[in-house]
């Protein structure tokens, strides 16, 4: 299983992904699921992939290799970010049309999914999220963020949380809460967590973290927000059977 | 969509259930899926369904029409609560026999799992989660709840407050929180949302409450439920980039 999102916010994009790659239960392996492109002052550009490894890996180095043999179409010459999510849906279909009917006949999915995200030149920042058909959507100002994989463990905190207004470092801690919550509910969801945030305009990567299971903020923040959600539960008003029950009881 | 929980702690058990079922997305109707059979002083057995809606009425019918027809088996004669779970595996599977490859045939899932629980004469109360197919599990000291239906958005608070030693009423707080996460995340799930609790040798049914979504308390728990996360999510550590730039760095 996987976890990775995607956040945009009037500062900028976040971008988070889990490590944990797993094919049975019996091989379970750490692979990085965030790849950046880009060229400081130019484009960045941030994919972040769910979904089978072969096929992800297979898409990762086809978009290498377009860029290196400079082919037609390639990421570090796509003209806007939506291009370069309909190039990353072109290239997970044509990996689905050569393996994708052998994998499924031995009963294994091949379907990949990507989150691509970035910003090119002066153009507006932006999120889609390429689906394993080559379809793509992206954000919109009611859901400022996308999620591919195990998400609906940590899609309340980003629901309640993220706003257009949010900062950039409130969408990032948002990101790593929600990862927190994924990680403790999946086990196939695990660290190394990678963190990455892009401000606007910036053209470069403003900070990118890559932060282990043993690290002291990852498990302050566990720690902290378990602390904080019992604290929460306690303060809530307790349920009032009799008061309540004058107005809907069965008996 | 459906979401129905079931909690068993030292002193008794919880049960929660929405209301809302849909047949498509313009066919969305109110329906309990809480279903209570009980003679005070002998047993008192809760029934929560989720699934194909046509499954789970057929399934309540019959085991209404065993009780009345005095059949050979029915949950007013089981000895323990296994032996209900057991029985309602039984209809469950008939009715697939019945109908399951017509219904699969027009593209849709007749199935339907089941939560027995309850506690019969001075025997212990068990709670039991009966699948599609008829087998059942129980509960475990370390995960003393059962779920069916839309299970993974009100998983957390539960794996974060729910212990063997949470008092009843914590407990049916804790139902109405994760209820509440769960109809947040997904719209498929709605009140009026059913809420019982039964004290452990009582043989008789302790609370019973129907909330519907107008409900003040309701409204009071979600407000402040919100309320407290952002609080909680206010009050973490912020993301320190420099310092953990420098264990992490990839740039």
């Amino acid at each position: 299983m996987t976890y990775c999102l995607a956040i945009a916010v009037d500062e900028g994009l976040v971008f988070a992904s889990d490590s944990r790659t797993n094919a049975g239960v019996d091989q379970v392996s750490t692979y990085s699921k965030m790849h950046v492109f880009g060229n400081d002052g130019d484009r960045q550009i941030v994919l972040l992939s769910a979904g089978n490894l072969a096929t992800t890996q297979a898409v990762i180095a086809r978009v290498d290799r377009d860029i290196r043999d400079g082919a037609e179409t390639h990421l570090m010459s796509a003209p806007n970010i939506e291009a370069a999510a309909e190039y990353i849906g072109r290239v997970v279909q044509s990996q689905d049309e050569r393996h994708g009917a052998a994998v499924s006949a031995a009963g294994i999915s091949a379907e990949a999914s990507f989150i691509v995200g970035g910003q090119i030149d002066s153009r507006r920042t932006r999120l889609y999220l390429v689906y394993p058909q080559g379809n793509y959507i992206t954000t919109s100002e009611e859901t400022p963020f996308l999620q591919i994989g195990e998400i609906k463990y940590g899609k309340a905190i980003l629901d309640r949380v993220i706003k257009n207004s949010t900062s950039l470092d409130e969408a990032a801690l948002c990101a790593l809460v929600s990862m927190d919550s994924t990680m403790r509910s999946n086990a196939a969801v695990g660290p190394p967590i990678e963190l990455l945030s892009y401000r606007k305009d910036s053209l470069r990567i403003e900070h990118y973290l890559r932060l282990n299971e043993d690290n002291d903020y990852l498990i302050d923040i566990k720690r902290s927000w378990n602390e904080s959600l019992l604290t929460a539960f306690r303060g809530l008003p307790p349920v009032r059977w009799s008061d309540l029950r004058d107005k809907s009881a069965r008996e």
